[in-house]
């Protein structure tokens, strides 16, 4: 199914906001109801945000932006809809009257849901007309890139509108999640909320600062929450002996006071039967084994994604391997270097997320194994942290050919020879090889510049630079010069 | 600070095997006692799901392993050692016993640490000699990647002892957590305690199944808490007017039952406005605004490194993105299209973790950003997911040529010129212009070969897919000749 043609919304705050955005980018018309004063304003900066993120989130082109309509009344945002979402404040007699006057104006086959994050949809819908076509969708900020919505249904609610539902909010590209009873706070905010009145004590009693909590969380099951949610992650910390064991070893636990909420349900044995029938499907017949190296790959994936903004576990990271990098560094060359032979100074493995559609690394993931070897050779000519700081080798020109397919887990290593130099200028030659069977899957010949860094142009590299230099080339002289070296492209009929 | 030389180790499982990972990893040897008879083939699966994580996780060269030994007793294990780290069970005279007699074997200087989830450090240290050094170091599971360890000392810890601890792990690459006070279960795990207690609640009484649960997390509040906790994540949550509104709003809903914890604290106005000040100092003067653009980059960050393991939210994301490449997929070539100019298939910008150590787009990003124009050429000529099951283009040879730098959010477009072509070869042209001032930032001069993708080798491309190819080539042959192709590389001296 696409996505509706139009919506109406209640309320255009954060949530409400959040659901234009995702309605808008999804190429809906959204009709909205807010009178907030700022409405417009705080729309369009969230907008704005919404844009630039799923911009750059896919590659897949984002269907035409729909139609963005400021209505006057809750009514007139019912009109010619297929849906009505509320998202007004949690207040209990405004959602009911809101909700109640756009029902009026909806046509019979309107869905009508409300964002609420924790009252029951039997209570929102006391003063509705229609109340079988009313159900709860809750959303989590931002709404726009969080695919989670958490529908819910009353006591008057049909079946077929929470399908209905489904479909409409899965053609967003959300991931709903029919919670089975209905139940104050749903799933989600009730562990949230759980969480949350946890961490209120701890400021409370001076155990931790607002940011102590935060850290608490980011920098430890935090990164495993954002794949795994905590009955998979406590399979995996049962060991080998799985989710039974961590049952048996961790149960104890849930007596002892190690948070407020010491209300907790009788571990007998059809409850934990029950979990352990629930662990055992959700494993889908996966090992703790591969279940451990599921969740390392994704950690690894999660830790570099924050590395590159330099938040939380990845700034961790990035201030440790900045602490390595000054204690270890990658080798500078020596007088008794032997230079007889190409240079050896870069190896690496084809990683899970080099791999494209054609079952191969992608293009790019040879460029950027060569680019670490000229990293790795910059350094061997004693470039470093400090050098950097005025000069550098930039790329100018690179040409790459392709001999045979890099496979994901080939061990790859990279041999590097210097054809030519001037005071400004580098010429390398690059060849990559599969480790295994020492086969060559492709070459890199490149052209490097020096580059006064301060100016951003061309300038002479230092004479100890140079010097390595020198010497790598006239000991390279003496190799034969690469086959492929030298080629332009060109198709031979 | 560099790691220490050596540390004993009590216990060998899950956690204690961590242990042994990350500091065997990070260059310290390693003197371990587990009587598991099993433990050597445990430890040696887990160290190689830990050389395989941190081998990726970073560009920065590991220094060399440290030894491994295993030791017949606690004492053993105590012996020449910097550290003793305890990781047995969660059974507290268990572990006092251990303690002590690792204790008795260790030279006075030596660091004392249990691993314990939560179990009190005064408790711990009762059996033990010179109590003052020892402490908890609580760390999470897989311990060789998380970063977190909370330190916290017991009534007779030292407060040297916590410094000394803090250090240490630090070195480690770890991101030691000081608890201000002693309480069962420290900081996070009263947390992550409190919502696996709700998560207990929810599948005993019906409301969601073990997968359930885990989805309400990882795809919804789990996203952010791998880099936001839940105090900066409520501070947004409260939009432009901050966490004094958040709480206000919010602060209702704490004394209703939307989890089963509801002892809570009494929101007086002393702790709303601690929260906020801790709060306010937490956000380091960034306003709402800046911290939902980082929110937002971040998510964009971790939902691109999910979809590439296809788990939790990255599937979803995956699933949406093959529905929108069906439904509204790339354009194709139609009767009418203009072919007398460069064709036009493909923008983009240069992203945060495009920028590498020179302030510019790494020279793979370039080629990142030709090979998504080459797939929309592909798309274009009618190449899709059906042709790809028998028929593909793999480029064989690229010729790059860098003119200007492409900087931190530049918009780039992509124009492609088609310069020759039989029925398995295509030769193309791509230009890539900044759109602001339509300056030429690089080119890319490529050749594709058509392949049997079952055979995976040269065939020729199907009959309607070369007719466009043709259509293209002859209306490309009166436009002149891009002046850089058919470049090799060489210096000119």
């Amino acid at each position: 199914m696409s996505a509706p043609c139009a919506v109406g919304l209640l309320g255009g705050g954060v949530i409400g906001g959040g659901w234009a955005a995702r309605f808008l980018l999804g190429g809906t018309d959204v009709r909205l109801y807010d009178p907030d004063p700022e409405a417009e304003r705080k729309l369009g900066e969230m907008l704005e945000l919404a844009r630039s993120a799923l911009g750059r989130l896919s590659a897949v082109p984002l269907p035409p932006e729909g139609t963005l309509s400021f209505v006057p009344t809750p009514a007139a945002a019912a009109e010619g809809v297929e849906l009505v979402q509320e998202s007004a404040p949690e207040r209990l007699e405004l959602k009911q009257a809101l909700l109640a006057e756009a029902c009026v104006a909806a046509g019979p086959d309107v869905l009508i849901a409300s964002s609420t994050s924790g009252l029951r949809p039997t209570a929102l819908a006391a003063e509705m007309g229609r109340p079988e076509r009313f159900l709860v969708a809750h959303p989590f900020n931002p709404v726009y890139l969080l695919p989670l919505v958490e529908l819910c249904g009353g006591a008057r609610t049909a079946p077929e509108v929470i399908e209905r539902a489904r479909v409409l909010y899965g053609s967003l590209g959300m991931a709903p999640l029919v919670v089975r009873k209905e139940i104050d706070g749903f799933v989600a905010d009730r562990m949230l909320e759980a969480l949350w009145r946890e961490a209120l004590w701890l400021v409370n009693d001076g155990v931790a600062t607002a940011a102590e909590v935060d850290d608490a969380i980011r920098l430890g099951a935090g990164l495993r929450w954002s794949f795994m949610g905590t009955f998979l992650t406590y399979r995996i910390a049962g060991g080998e002996a799985g989710m039974r064991h961590f049952m048996a070893q961790f149960g104890p636990a849930l007596k002892w006071p190690w948070t407020k909420l010491t209300d907790v349900p009788d571990l007998t044995d059809e409850l934990i039967d029950e979990i352990v029938a629930q662990s055992d499907e959700q494993a889908e017949g996966r090992s703790v084994r591969e279940l451990e190296q599921l969740r390392d790959d994704c950690l690894v994936s999660v830790l570099q994604a924050l590395r590159a903004h330099d938040i939380g576990a990845g700034a961790v990271l990035a201030r440790h391997e900045a602490e390595l990098a000054d204690g270890v560094s990658a080798p500078v060359m020596r007088d008794d270097d032997d230079l007889s032979r190409p240079l050896a100074l870069h190896g690496t493995e084809v990683a899970p997320d080099w791999v494209d559609y054609n079952g191969h690394a992608h293009e790019s993931r040879y460029l950027q194994v060569f680019g670490d070897t000229s990293d790795a050779l910059f350094a061997y000519l004693g470039i470093d942290r400090a050098y950097l700081m005025t000069g550098s080798y930039f790329t100018v020109e690179t040409h790459l050919s392709h001999l045979l397919e890099a496979l994901l887990g080939d061990r790859l290593s990279v041999t590097t020879q210097v054809l030519d130099w001037d005071e400004r200028r580098l010429h390398v030659f690059h060849s990559l090889w599969r480790e295994d069977d020492d086969a060559l899957l492709a070459t890199a010949e490149q052209l490097y510049l020096h580059v006064d860094t301060a100016a951003r142009r061309a300038a002479p590299a230092a004479t100890t630079v140079l010097e390595r230099v020198r010497r790598i080339a006239e000991a390279h002289a003496s190799l034969p010069r690469p086959e492929r070296a030298g080629r332009s492209i060109a198709i031979s009929h």
